[in-house]
């Protein structure tokens, strides 16, 4: 069965045909849900009712008490996102007490110069103001210039009808706002955790700090355990800011407010604020308006396997300076708060890995230290030898992994020695055959020691292979050419130029330049052609030094006299 | 000067006073942001033009062709938040062509039964439903029970003065909603990147996922590097599923396909999708229903301190199963990958460090094992006092951070022996007393060695205060009693019992029981008796074992037949 007809409604009168028509268009603006569209929308249909050809729209924020242009109707100068203070001009009253106003004579009215629209239309003669209200409250206003006529029931419809529409689409946009905003936190957060370069991870956070909060700037305190001091880290669009010589007293200004009491802090005029501590102006040249200051917290991780503990602590704070556009508000605080805490985790991770590598590359260096020690002629060999390695893949133009692999496997290249007799490995005369098989022995060795360790596999070749030769006349396995790995071919280089220039006890060390030929002349046939002219390079340009050489410096430093003692 | 009276507008008739009533009160209505409240006052204001008692309000989802139920009027069952297709019923007009329609007699309706709204009130006699609409498109819709009369001039105009604050209202409820969902996303974030423990973080993950989906649970594949499966690592919510042995061809079903594809894969009837691997769900006993995947994509990170090349890659996916209320949506896809990256850049992270930590211990492992191996006596030493000593500590009850700085300090108590000559090392007779000074030299050799090393200044006590005994008649220093650090004490006791229990060229290798009983008989005087009391705890326990216990176990396991070979 069909819907039937509906019975008619006994005492219902139809709406009059004009306020039908007037709805009917007042519905249609209403279907948006732009907030911009809609109160364009709205002003040009009060505009039309009044018959007037320029108008303004403002929203009203409660919080300031601050109107910001967002629409115009008529060809009047751009406004648009401009904020102004309600102050004491002619919309003063609506925020009080909302009524359509009707000014005639403008050019008579003392506040019309210090009311928002002023500026954009100084000639205006008469102003209606229309407010746009919800339960009382202020939600926007429109000035609309020389009114023609005023159908003031129809403005007051409009009003009435649009004002819920409009206060929602606020509502609407600073919702979207609030959320693009979180998208781009995490967006940043993601780029933030992908990084565990602390300088790096520290620069991205103040760049994003100042570009999440529309802020001019952003700065980066840090405590310092010692004195407690706040250490100005990082700022940004801070010009030729000295920043190691900004440091704040502890529990002194706005960013030592916040680590102390570990809440943020919002600051509308710095200059007038009692809290604010000129000095970072005065050292950096910048002039702070407002200021937004959240602690940087973070929980501390523990060194190790067990990471049981887990203290919460605040390592800082981070400060976005100059809102390019009004004043922070408590939603940009909570934005650099979740920021701040995510950064600050962030940071403690990269420093746990920056320790845990820093850890690795100490211990293989002490005891590989203590290795060569062994023999008073060899002290210090690993090391020179892995400086010197380092070198040559860096003048080979090696990615940054390969270096890397560089630094550890050539500090590594000896440590089979630790199962080669003592007695061998000091003994200051020339080694009989037997013997020197045996201290033939160590590269393997070293590769039997080095391979039960999974992560360092792809190293084992420094160690292998830094005694083969290209002709074929090396040792351990008698390999030639391309089956020598680049890494054995470096760090070959490397260990008989430390070792030409070293002394031994039964000669003097070789000068460098003495050394470079020897590897020059026997290039091809024992040595990589390219590592001896990348050790060359690397050599002249003044990025490596012999022993002797450092010694030598090291004695002129000591019998200088010491310009600070005069 | 004051405002002045406002000209009267030529043309304009007043609004009739019953539609002011009306008017106004719908202002009052519109006023109102919150979804809910705005339809209940809507709903309620509908049946009290109508006479009606009973009415229910549904918010209309166009993507899904569902409605929601989301208020009622009058003493009905509880269906909020119920989402029911359109279907066939008296709604589904209301979606291609929307209009105020009446149905005198529900009963003789064919399409009433299966009309949502039914099953609340099965014996009503009339319906009329009111479609709320946005520029032709259906919003939401009412349905008013039984009206006493029909005003469908007023009707229409309450629908067209509120639907478009309902929509907007709407938005505002899904806008934060997203909101709210944006933030606990971040709180999440933040709680998974305070993690270093991949199980740990894996766990919270697929617990996350399914709390911020709303889903009944979630489950986690990984990609296995060498067979390209995607092996099930975690679920939560299946009952004690062997997850181990769920593995899904490269490819095949709904997770091979966002894994292969790099896109987010949404099934909502999983049964039915030809993409569906039915095999997990056999295996598992769990039933899926509808299904969200996304992919776990992460930068590779590279290992060490360069850090160079950053190369995106899909390491596994994340799906989340059977949403609790309606299907999985776009915006659920978007939330579930900004999830799974974060998840996965951690984890990435994690695995870092992870290996940082395992290189140093293997490398120093590595080291210190063939040190020990310089005196075939000594092999595997510095391995068990590690172990010794760690059960040590854990029987002690120490917190994780020390157990770590006992791991690795009791590994490398020895390390001073690299400075003592292999002839005093390997002497197999008793060593004269100039020797014997020699080799007491070894803790104060290791100190210096490993004093090089800033992150590793705690565990220097267990190199350097191994030999010390209560009664200071221990070398180097002659420390007594609580002048030697726990760690000190801990390893001296671990070292004597692996002493004793290994075999010498001079002598057999004591029972554990003999050694534990000479511990004993020397606590107080030479070793501390906690530590005593807790090594002959760890023994008895089961949780370790000599080294000779350990060389018979193995000669056992090797003579006993194999069971798998029979």
């Amino acid at each position: 069965m069909p819907p039937t007809a509906v019975p008619p409604s006994p005492g219902a009168s139809s709406l009059p045909a004009a306020w039908q028509d007037l709805f009917t268009r007042l519905n249609t603006v209403a279907a948006c849900s732009d907030a911009k569209i809609l109160l364009q929308d709205t002003l040009t249909l009060v505009c039309e009712l009044c018959g007037a050809e320029y108008g303004v729209m403002y929203e009203y924020r409660p919080e300031v008490q601050e109107v910001v242009c967002r629409v115009r109707q008529g060809n009047l100068p751009d406004n648009i996102g401009v904020c102004l203070p309600v102050g004491g001009g002619l919309l003063a009253e609506q925020v009080t007490s909302p009524g359509v106003r009707f000014y005639p004579d403008l050019q008579a009215e003392p506040d019309w110069q210090s009311t928002p629209g002023f500026a954009l239309y100084t000639e205006a003669k008469s102003m209606l103001v229309v407010p746009f209200t919800r339960n009382g409250e202020l939600v926007a206003v429109g000035e609309i210039f020389d009114p023609q006529e005023m159908p003031l029931d129809q403005i007051a419809f409009v009003s009435a009808r649009l004002s819920t529409e409009i206060h929602k689409a606020f509502l609407l946009m600073q919702g979207w706002r609030d959320n693009a905003r979180l998208q781009a936190l995490i967006a940043i957060i993601g780029e933030l955790s992908s990084t565990l370069d602390r300088d790096r991870l520290l620069r991205l956070l103040i760049n994003y700090a100042a570009e999440l909060l529309n802020a001019e700037a952003s700065s980066l305190f840090l405590v310092d355990e010692k004195t407690g001091e706040l250490v100005l880290h990082l700022a940004s669009n801070w010009q030729e800011v000295p920043v190691e010589k900004v440091r704040v007293p502890p529990g002194k200004g706005i960013i030592g407010e916040t680590v102390s009491t570990g809440q943020p802090v919002l600051v509308s005029q710095a200059a007038m604020d009692g809290r604010h501590y000129p000095k970072v102006d005065l050292k950096s040249g910048f002039v702070t308006r407002s200021v937004l200051a959240v602690p940087l917290r973070t929980q501390e991780l523990t060194l190790g396997k067990g990471m049981g503990r887990q203290e919460e602590r605040i390592i800082g704070g981070l400060e976005a300076l100059n809102k390019r556009q009004g004043d922070f508000t408590q939603q940009d605080a909570r934005m650099l708060e979740l920021l701040a805490r995510q950064a600050a985790t962030i940071l403690s991770v990269a420093d746990l890995y920056a320790d845990a590598n820093e850890l690795f590359l100490d211990v293989i260096q002490a005891l590989v230290a203590s290795i060569d020690a062994k023999d008073p002629y060899t002290e210090g060999h690993s090391r020179r030898v892995s400086e010197f390695s380092v070198a040559i893949a860096r003048e080979l133009g090696m990615p940054p992994e390969f270096i890397h692999q560089v630094r550890i496997g050539s500090l590594l290249h000896d440590v089979g020695k630790i199962g080669v007799p003592d007695s061998i490995l000091k003994k200051p005369e020339r080694l009989t055959e037997e013997e020197f098989s045996r201290m033939k022995e160590h590269p393997a060795i070293g590769g039997a020691i080095m391979r039960q360790v999974r992560l360092l596999e792809h190293i084992l070749p420094a160690i292998e292979e830094h005694h083969e030769r290209l002709d074929g006349r090396g040792y351990p396995h008698g390999l030639t050419d391309e089956q020598i790995s680049l890494l054995g071919r470096i760090v070959a280089v490397a260990d008989v130029f430390d070792a030409l220039t070293s002394d031994r006890p039964y000669r003097e060390g070789w000068s460098a330049e003495e050394a470079l030929s020897y590897l020059h002349d026997h290039m091809g046939e024992h040595f990589s052609p390219s590592c001896v002219q990348a050790l060359t390079r690397a050599y002249v340009t003044g990025k490596i030094r012999t022993q002797k050489e450092r010694d030598t410096l090291q004695r002129a430093e000591k019998e200088a006299p010491n310009p600070s003692q005069d």
